[in-house]
């Protein structure tokens, strides 16, 4: 069983398009916030302090997979249910429900891989086996 | 058989996160330019004259699945390469491929539907049957 | 005298840029949102309800102007004070101050005027003198 | 005498706000860009490079100050235009002109300054000198 932790977002002006709805790739922006957001609410640092002790970068995506309910608008309050679907050996799959009250805007699905600079090529970046400990923080 | 457009991007230093990669939603952004770009480069006019025209706002999302194969950062000229995968009655899927040189760095479709405002209810959009004239623009 | 008001910013890892630290051009967006948010604390409703009863569709900016003082990063939190500093005849300054916890982030003022849709052409949008029963709800 | 570079941007959908113009904060994310722009147009290195062979991690913000005189919509192109217009010790002033053709829509300057990491603190980021060898590739 994962825990599931929810993220509040405010929708700002800014976020909305020409046809005054949420500009949809900022969906995919909370699903992020909420993703390290759900980390922390789980006792794991951010990940500046993780790249220092561990080396760990954060959890780049490998693949997003987001459908769209209802449109959002400016002014709104969303809250962002996000959880950890599975677990695989490198990866893991979170799971983002955005609701507005009982309203279903969107949902997706995340898969996603703890990586750490490549130590022959600091420029590229490689994925690692899950590590049990944080895996553990998030059960 | 869909049109192929091209669509190029420079990365900025905007763009990209504390792990110095562009930050993911970015993708999804691009796409949603380079898919606006291929209806106009097909004949069809921006949103903003169509509004006003047929009453269709454009051509909101209804699903996205992206995979990211490898990371890009700033100073770099990335092509999307987009093209109609399929139409149903409602809806099309568009696909979108971006490559930096020959190097494919990320790849995905999005499900949109044309879409007008309400009568009853101009706060709320609705999807129309595909227009057969932007089809045939298309194809 | 302005009231003053003040909205709360959490910063996301996609606020930030490779050098770790918010990407400047957030701040403008965050001052923008406190902006709306100032003006709806104050009674005035948002800009999608204005445009319909007086076609007011918000305040553009007509300058800015702004100090960065101090780095900030995600996983902070930043509160964004904000004022009215001066009325003018079409146009009004609005202030920020952005802290986290006692230390000034940055701070900036904001030249805006309430704007309509030109009537002869509504691709156009134009500046009125600031309403009466606005400016009373601020003050 | 400062070099003047030339930078276009594609005003897209996304970079525009519910009143169908251009949100402002994407004009300092232009200028932003448009910098480093000029910068590598002189010959200087991206900071990604500089910041493992001198430990400059860019130029970050002091101040900017921006006059937005008209609007301006996706589907159209505009050019930034940008040069120095003075260098202090510690800091230099950037100006940027943005055009739509030969409308101007806004122009600004920003404060900069060269910044390296803190060596007792990499958290901390604080200026340097000019250095002269890069003031001297763009004059």
């Amino acid at each position: 069983m994962s825990k599931v932790h929810v993220h509040r977002v405010e929708v700002c002006f800014g976020d909305c398009d020409p046809a005054g709805i949420v500009f949809f790739p900022n969906f995919s922006k909370w699903m992020d916030t909420a993703s390290l957001a759900f980390f922390m609410a789980c006792g794991i640092p951010p990940w500046r302090e993780l790249v220092k002790t561990r080396g760990i970068i954060g959890t780049p995506l490998l693949e997003i997979h987001t459908k769209f309910i209802q449109a959002a608008t400016y002014g709104e309050t969303l809250e962002v249910h996000t959880s950890i679907e599975s677990w695989a050996a490198k990866t893991f799959r979170q799971r983002h429900v955005i609701k507005r009250g009982d309203t279903l805007i969107c949902e997706g699905t995340e898969v996603r891989a703890f990586c750490v600079r490549d130590a022959d090529n600091p420029d590229r970046i490689r994925a690692i086996p899950v590590p049990d400990d944080i895996k553990a923080l998030c059960t």
